[in-house]
């Protein structure tokens, strides 16, 4: 049965990404990537993969600033799906579908391409709302950078309940796994 | 030798209060009140309050509410500062102080007044974040409560550098302790 996740680093003050969409804030800390709710555990069990339009487009500009498109690695081998109106740059062999249906479509075909796996919403907090509204999002995982930043891309533009199923620290950041609590009825 | 200490509850992406200055997702949740980071043993600490025109104006509105101004209880025994820049209610009998000044002469009045205990600022984020730019910011300490609000009131409108000093569950909570990290020089 799959899941579908959140998985994202924030801030304390629940932002995502800085004003300036950088992450220095976020790569230099330090964390054992063998602990706590790690990147590595998470991802092997993911079979599908979801993101928003600004996010897709972080990752061409940041991953692969200054390459020629044709160096390009799309860091992902599952399945992807990018929602976007426009028509962004495409990754020369990555298996990206571009989409502008609404989610819960798309969630029926990211399940099906899962066999089984979890699906992760990489981001941004529009999209994971997007999901948690059609009541298709069952966990939030955050790993807690050690800082505020006062401004930025919100973690979750939403109000959404969650119940926290595990807690530990992993060197610099706090991290939480909640599970998303369905309104009743 | 005094901390000052900015102890607050927070929605998991950084508000303190919601857009309706409600604490019913704050107030109704379960904890242990002998629990880690737990208001009782804090508060023992500390020595003078400090709160911005905001916060205690909602004190005023919630804590009082339906009730005649002779039958408030400031729920504090400490010297506490209010800085406000308008005249607002007093509450008959509690130890309160007006003031605009700004924060670095309040802290010094505060100190003395705290006799080497602990200084509390209660709030608002924007509050904390003017200790924060004087330096005057020892630690931030969060009860999380397991939800989103989408907006209201930040936590903290400031870019400031943490470091996790403690970290544990109080049931609903997670529960995280920070020193403020000055910058070098």
């Amino acid at each position: 049965m799959s899941l579908t996740r959140y998985y994202t680093a924030t801030s304390l003050d629940g932002f995502i990404a800085d004003p300036d969409a950088t992450l220095d804030w976020l790569l230099t800390r330090d964390q054992d990537h063998g602990g706590v709710l790690n990147y590595g555990d998470f991802i092997a069990g993911v079979g599908a993969i979801a993101m928003g339009a600004t996010t897709y487009r972080w990752v061409i500009d940041h991953e692969f600033s200054g390459k020629d498109p044709s160096e390009w690695t799309w860091p992902y081998d599952v399945p992807s799906w990018v929602f976007t109106r426009t028509a962004p740059p495409v990754v020369p062999g990555a298996p990206i579908t571009f989409t502008a249906d609404d989610v819960a479509a798309v969630h029926a075909r990211m399940t099906q391409a899962a066999g089984g796996r979890d699906l992760w919403v990489v981001g941004g907090g529009d999209l994971a709302g997007q999901f948690a509204d059609a009541g298709l999002l069952d966990e939030v995982i955050v790993y807690i950078a050690p800082l505020t930043l006062g401004a930025g891309a919100p973690l979750m533009p939403r109000r959404i309940e969650l119940r926290l199923e595990e807690l530990g620290r992993n060197r610099e950041f706090a991290c939480a796994r909640y599970a998303v609590v369905r309104p009743a009825g």
